[in-house]
This record gives structure tokens, C-alpha cells and sequence, in this order.
């Protein structure tokens, strides 16, 4: 108790949530299927007051998570059930951008800041900040960095790790690394940024950041592809890739499966297309040129390909509105999916040529748990990211105790993931490791390299007090 | 000796030079300015080769430098003279091409292939490794990768760092680390490959890299330009970022000292515009589209600039000989510069709102202690990365004693990087640290960031034996 009426004396009455209903929302993860518990939450609002709430909980010897937005769909935001005393530090009060430089494509903000929030000053300056992700109305640009967070926009601009050039970090000790550098290259030493980027709180915690921009888009240009297989995209993909370069900005393909589930779950989503076709992609090209270069572009490049017999079928956005639905229908994958049944979500990616044989493997390990369970696939075609979600009807799952449901959950998952980790691929591409993919970590991750971030753990947080449990299985 | 003959039974004779004669290369760096000593150079052949040397010299509790193409312009690959059990590690018989992925944008290849061969044989599968600069004739895949090397493609494309997708490493034990993915999303724990990534050879050796391709560009179109200022040139370079995105692939700046300097002391180079111009801009852009989009582009740009007085002059290449031609008068500066006088080379970054600040208070600053030294000035400004070389006549410096030259160099480029520091830049852009910049680091380096790499590196090599002395100063 007496280091919550410290934090109470630093931080003030109305930054120290402790009440159990105070905390509920912050010791649960969003999808609600973990709930941890901690001392207190608290809401620093400046660098200086994390660095000092973090020395306190140094010296009271007490565990420490960071937490921005709780969308985490790993539970790697929220405190552990086991380890009552931890403390969560929300960086929610930290939101102010800090400075934007227009000729440098840069700005600098605080780690608080709602990823919809950078978007929007970035775009209010003429610049793209380019990582776009379902929960940008609410997740923080500081979980963003923690998770090196993927989305939509990788294809084209890579990851959060791709956009982030300097990082302010608050370190175990309370120390602050002031590594706010706004520069393209920068060879002086270690690239520290790189080893918080996706450390997911173990290392330090993210107060702020100066992030990339880029030249704004002015012109767009869309199409719906259907095609026979996984591989005739892949086959598309490479005439895309050679012909439109950069202005290829997304190359996102769905299999019936998907397609079906959106149409009959959600309402008001029409497919460009029949849905009957096996395959379908969703092309996007963006530049900053005349819109009809990259509408001649995108009809040179499909005209080429129908003649070859490469499509089944394939049309055009006419306007702004029809690709505005078109990624509607895109976007409404989890919604749909929610609704039609259970689906067991996985997260892999493998190198753009082993994507076939992913995919039939996969189903025939999956089936071999869950004999004919609908496969859905909705995939970052272009970044090798594939979520491959067997669907369990929701009778069947209730049939289960929850007991089962998790076993049965687990048992397909790294079935999966084997198949991904045997053809040089990942278990978990964007969505991070968390405290659900622990397990993962210890069946799939070379010895060397576990000992390796073990050996970094130690030198960055001896005392394993930030974010315990999370990301790395324990140390042999 | 026992040491060497091991060596002698594990990679054979010819794979252990230890006469003075066949040392004298590998000891000394290319610019000739530091002879350091060594007990052998061996040339393994195979990772497992790397790895059986690193744990006999682990065990011999000798010190291990790792050289590639031996082209540092920071002394970094070659051994010291204060420690003369050192064993030089040469990858140069490692030069095999492992593996080329075209669908996957990737390609696997043993770090001693020269990167022109890796340029080469992307080519070949209709790709482009991006990464260019002027020694790519002698210099090898992991050198590049262990400095992170820059050149003239970054603006596009990004440095070294960020078109490597996978190391394998052979650690200070010995142990390997197979990293190799071939991903472009993998969120599984600390990304380590980005600490390898530029440690200078510090934390391990790099055997192998997975390196990202791109596609082939097939137009070209370019322009000389002529501008008032720096801050002129900052103000074209946001055009051309916003008009043609991606597709600008080079905006490289030289002032009217470097281009003068190319002109009088290099045969044959013709300059495109009057060299009485204050700063001249070289703009190219490339892409996959037709030709003359890029040229239209380039011409809306000049013609609005024009319009606006943004321009003193400009020139348009009208083929692919001239387009060639005017990259030789850029390249031609170090063939210069070295006939003209005594550089004294910088490699500054700074934001690139702070160019005409940082180039007008370090031209003051290195005019108090050489005042009326010309000022080279010929920078990748659209890294902000600019190589300020105040000039020196060889009669002034060979006045000097060699501990009189060597202090005023350090005097004059610390003052430079005084000023780049105090404008949130970086003493060293793409050149790294090796062992001429490990002051600057003591000096400019935040404690806090330089206490991280030191626990990096004790948890890494905890015996300190992987290029002493180099990248970082001294641990307090």
C-alpha cells in the first residue's frame, strides 16, 4: 500500500486506478478470455513520471506491464493472474504529438497517441503515416511499436518496424534512453530501436517515438480478380509486382470459404464477383500521379493476363464508392467469421512460394484433427501471410467442455504451425507471441536463438520484472 | 603454433597464410593508413568450418577479427597491432550463391560473395538487390551487411539493413545461429538479426545472409539541376517526393567546390549545366512503368519549378549515354577530391530540415581552425546524409608533422560532428565506427545508450574477444 499513495502523491488521486472496477478493463484482455490482476493501474503523464513510477516498482522488487490500447489479440497487454503485486503502467495520458517536420517526413509523438491520431496529423500535413490495422480507432501507437504491429500496408511500406526511425524507451532500471533520432541512416553503433520494436514491454517501455511519413497518395485504382488457385495468384502477384512496382499497394486474397461467410453474415456486402469462384484477390495500386496512369496500368496488366487464361474472371473499381465497398467486404472478415462459427485463428506466414503447398498441407493436418471443418483463408497475399482458420460449428463447440475446446484449439493451432515452421515459415507473422504462443516459442524456435533473447533479457531486465511471462518461454 | 596447426589440419595448408609476406594484405586497410598484426588470415570454406575455428579460438582465448572485402573506410576489418595473437577470419572462399527464390523476392547467399555478383545474379532472375556503391566490385555480401552499408540506392530503397530478411551467424562460442528466413512479417521474439545487423563484426560472424529483392526497373529518365541553395535543393526534393513517390531513386547534391574539383582533376567529365552555378542537384528517377511517364513526370516537375523561380537552371538527359556520363561526374568525386588536395572526410546525417543550418555553422566552424579552407560538399540529400570535406592543399599538409596532421583532422571533424550532433544528427551516416570513430562515440553517444550496447555486447561475447577495441569505446 504504500507504494500506491507514492504513486498517488507523484501521479495524483485520479491517475492511480485501484478499485476492482477500476481495473476490470485493464487486467482483462479485449476478447475477454484472460483476466489477470494487479495492484493498481497507473497514468503517467509525462516521460518523467514513467521513469519515476518505474524506480519505484525497481526498488519494491514488484512486476511491470506496459499497456496501450489493450487490442492485443496475444493477452500481451494485461497483468498476470499469478502475480497480484504487478503494476500496470497505461500510457493512455501520453498523447500529445510532439513536433512534426514536413521536409524531414518525420514526426515525433508520444507513445499514447491513437494510431488513427498520427494518421490524421499526418495527413493534415500533406504526409501518409502508412500503418493501418482494424483497431487503429483505439489501439496506441506505442503497442503498435511493441508489437511491431502489421496490417494492411506492409505490402507497400512495411511494418511498424519499417516506420519507426527513433525511440524514447524507459528502461527496467527507471533509466531513460533518449533515442528520439529522426535520420535515415545512422551507423553509429548497435540499432537499439530494433531490439524494443516488437519487444512486447520485456524490455523497456515505449514513451515515444519518431516516425516516418511518407508522400501522400492522391490517386487510387482497384480491382477484384477471381482465380483457379492459390498459386495463379501468386502467378498475378509477380505480373503486378513487375509491371506497377511501388504502386502496388495491397494484394489481399480470400477463398470462398471467406467470401461466403461475409456475404451471408454481414449485411449490405456484395461481391464484385460471383461467389462460386474458388479464389478471389483484391488488388490495389496507389501513387501520387494522374489517376488514369495507374487505371491503364492496372487494365494493361489484367488484359495481358486474361488473354494468357490466367483469371477466371475479373472487373474494375468504376469509383471511389465501389472501392470503398470492395474493402468493406475485405474488412468484414472477423465480423462475418464471429458470427458463423468458431474459427480457430492462426497467424502464420511462409516465403510467397511455399503458399500452395501451406495451404494443402495445412487443411490435410487440420482435417486430420477436425475432419471436414470448413477452411477459411483470408491472406496478406504479398507479405506471405496467411490466417488459416479451421471453422468449428457452434454446436460442435458447445458439445465440448471448455477444457476440450482448448485442447482441441491447441492441438490444431500447432498442427498448423508445423506445417508453416517445416516449409521455413512462422507461427506467428503479425500478431506477436503474448502469453498464448509461449508454448510455440519453445516447440519451433531454434535453441540458439532462444538463448540468445534469454541472454539479452537478462542484460536489459536482470531482475525479469517487465512484462514477465510474456513473449519468451522460460529460460531452460 | 599449435593453434595454426589445427588450422592447418581443419581447412588444409593454403587456407592459413601466416608469412608477413601473405599477411600484408590482411592486415592492413585499404587506404593504407593502419598496420595492424595477426598470428594467421584463415579461409574456411563452409559455416561449420567458421564455427569449428571460432570455438578453437575460444578455447585459445584469442581475439577473432572477421574481414570480408576488406574495404572499411573506419579500419574496422582488420586486427589491431597491440594484439598480435589475433586470428583474421576471411570469408572470401565462402562465395557461393545458395539459393534464388524469384517468387519470393529473396535470395540465399554466403556472406563472401561480392555484392556485385549478388547485384548480377538478381539481374539474371529478372531482380534487383539495391544496394550500390562504389566498391562493389571487391567488396562482399557480409562486410555490407556487418557496416550496414549505405550508397546511392537508400533514397529508394533503404540501407543494407533493410534488404536483409535472414542471417546465419556464427557466435563468439561457436555455436551457429540459422536465421535464415526468407519472411517479410515474423513476430516471434527480439528481431536479432538488426543487432547483427551493423555490429561491425563485434557480436558475431556472419556466414550467410537471405537478402530481399526487388523488381527490375526498366525506365530511367534524370535531370541536372541548378539551384540558389540548400535550402533550394530541400524544397525540389519535396516536389519530386510528392509528383513521382517512389520513383524518385536518386537526388544527390555537389556544390560548386566538388563539381569544379571533378572537372580539373578528372579526364574526360563534362559538367551538364555552367559550373559557375552556386549547387548543382543530380535528380533520377526509375521505375517499372513506360519511359516516358517518367519522363513526362520529370518535366511537370522542372517546368512548375521553373515557373516559380525555384530553378537557376536545368538540364534533361536525352539518352541512356548521357544518363550514364553525368552519374560519372557524381561518381568521379573520390578520384577527385584524392587528386585535388587533402580531404578531410565527414559523414554527417542530419534531419533534413536542418541541412542548410547544419552546412552553414560547419562551414564556420571548420573555418576557425582552417580559415578559408574550401568547403567539398557532395551529399545523398535525400538521406540527409552529407559528406562536408573541408580541403586542405598539399603543400599546407605536408608542412605538417604526421601527429600535427593527425590532430588537426581530429580538431576539424570533431567540429563538424559537434555541430551535426547539436542539430539531432549522427557522426557517422553510412560509414560506421570501426576504430577512427570510437572517441566521437564516448563523446556524442547518450550514457544511457552506450551502457545498452555494452551489456549487449558482455551478454553476446562476454570475453570480449570479437573485434576489440572496435564500434564501441571503451566500457566506464
Amino acid at each position: 500500500m504504500a507504494l500506491i499513495q507514492t504513486f498517488i502523491a507523484l501521479l495524483g488521486d485520479s491517475a492511480v486506478l485501484r478499485s476492482k472496477e477500476d481495473l476490470a478493463g485493464h487486467v482483462t484482455d479485449w476478447r475477454g478470455r484472460y483476466q489477470g490482476q494487479a495492484q493498481c493501474v497507473v497514468f503517467p503523464s509525462t516521460t518523467a513520471q514513467v521513469a519515476e513510477v518505474v524506480k519505484l516498482c525497481h526498488a519494491a522488487q514488484v512486476p511491470v506491464v506496459a499497456q496501450g490500447g489493450n487490442t492485443s489479440l496475444c493477452e500481451g497487454a494485461i497483468p498476470r493472474t499469478d502475480l497480484p503485486e504487478t503494476v500496470v503502467i497505461n500510457l493512455g495520458r501520453m498523447r500529445q504529438v510532439r513536433a512534426v517536420d514536413p521536409a524531414n517526413n518525420s514526426m515525433v509523438v508520444d507513445a499514447g497517441c491513437v494510431l488513427q491520431t498520427v494518421q490524421e496529423t499526418a495527413r493534415s500535413h500533406g504526409r501518409l503515416y502508412p500503418v493501418s490495422l482494424g483497431a487503429e480507432g483505439s489501439c496506441q501507437i506505442g503497442g503498435n511499436i511493441a508489437t511491431n504491429a502489421g496490417g494492411t500496408g506492409v505490402l507497400r511500406y512495411g511494418n511498424t518496424r519499417e516506420n519507426v526511425l527513433g525511440l524514447e524507451v524507459v528502461l527496467p532500471d527507471g533509466r531513460i534512453w533518449e533515442g528520439l533520432y529522426g535520420l535515415r541512416k545512422n551507423n553509429t553503433g548497435f540499432d537499439l530501436k530494433h531490439l524494443f520494436i516488437g519487444s512486447e514491454g520485456s524490455l523497456g517501455i515505449i514513451t515515444g517515438a519518431t516516425l516516418k511519413l511518407h508522400p501522400l497518395p492522391t490517386a487510387r485504382a482497384m480491382a477484384w480478380l477471381a482465380v483457379e488457385s492459390p498459386q495463379a495468384a501468386i502467378d498475378m502477384l509477380a505480373r503486378f509486382q513487375s509491371r506497377c512496382s511501388a504502386s502496388l499497394s495491397a494484394f489481399e486474397m480470400l477463398n470462398d470459404v471467406q467470401l461466403n461467410i461475409v456475404l451471408n453474415h454481414v449485411a449490405d456486402r456484395r461481391a464484385p464477383l460471383s461467389p462460386s469462384y474458388p479464389w478471389h484477390v483484391l488488388v490495389e495500386l496507389t501513387d501520387t500521379c494522374d489517376e488514369a496512369l495507374l487505371a491503364a496500368a492496372l487494365e494493361e496488366t489484367l488484359s495481358a493476363a486474361a488473354e494468357e487464361g490466367m483469371l477466371l474472371d475479373a472487373a474494375i473499381a468504376t469509383n471511389g464508392k465501389q472501392q470503398a465497398d470492395w474493402w468493406e467486404v475485405r474488412h468484414s472478415v472477423s465480423e462475418g467469421n464471429k458470427k458463423a462459427g468458431i474459427g480457430i485463428n492462426t497467424d502464420p506466414a511462409v516465403p510467397l512460394s511455399a503458399i500452395p503447398a501451406f495451404i494443402s498441407q495445412a487443411t490435410a493436418a487440420a482435417h486430420r484433427i477436425v475432419p471436414g471443418a470448413p477452411i477459411i483463408i483470408v491472406a496478406h497475399l504479398g507479405d506471405g501471410n496467411v490466417h488459416f482458420i479451421p471453422q468449428m460449428q457452434f454446436a460442435q463447440w458447445q458439445a465440448l467442455s471448455p477444457a476440450e475446446q482448448d485442447q482441441l484449439s491447441r492441438r490444431v493451432k500447432q498442427a498448423v504451425n508445423e506445417v508453416a515452421c517445416a516449409l521455413a515459415g512462422t507461427f506467428s507473422a503479425e500478431h506477436g507471441i503474448g502469453q498464448v504462443l509461449t508454448d510455440e516459442m519453445a516447440l519451433f524456435k531454434p535453441a540458439v536463438e532462444l538463448d540468445l533473447m534469454h541472454a539479452i533479457k537478462r542484460a536489459i531486465d536482470p531482475q525479469q520484472r517487465f512484462n514477465p511471462g510474456r513473449l519468451l518461454p522460460p529460460a531452460p
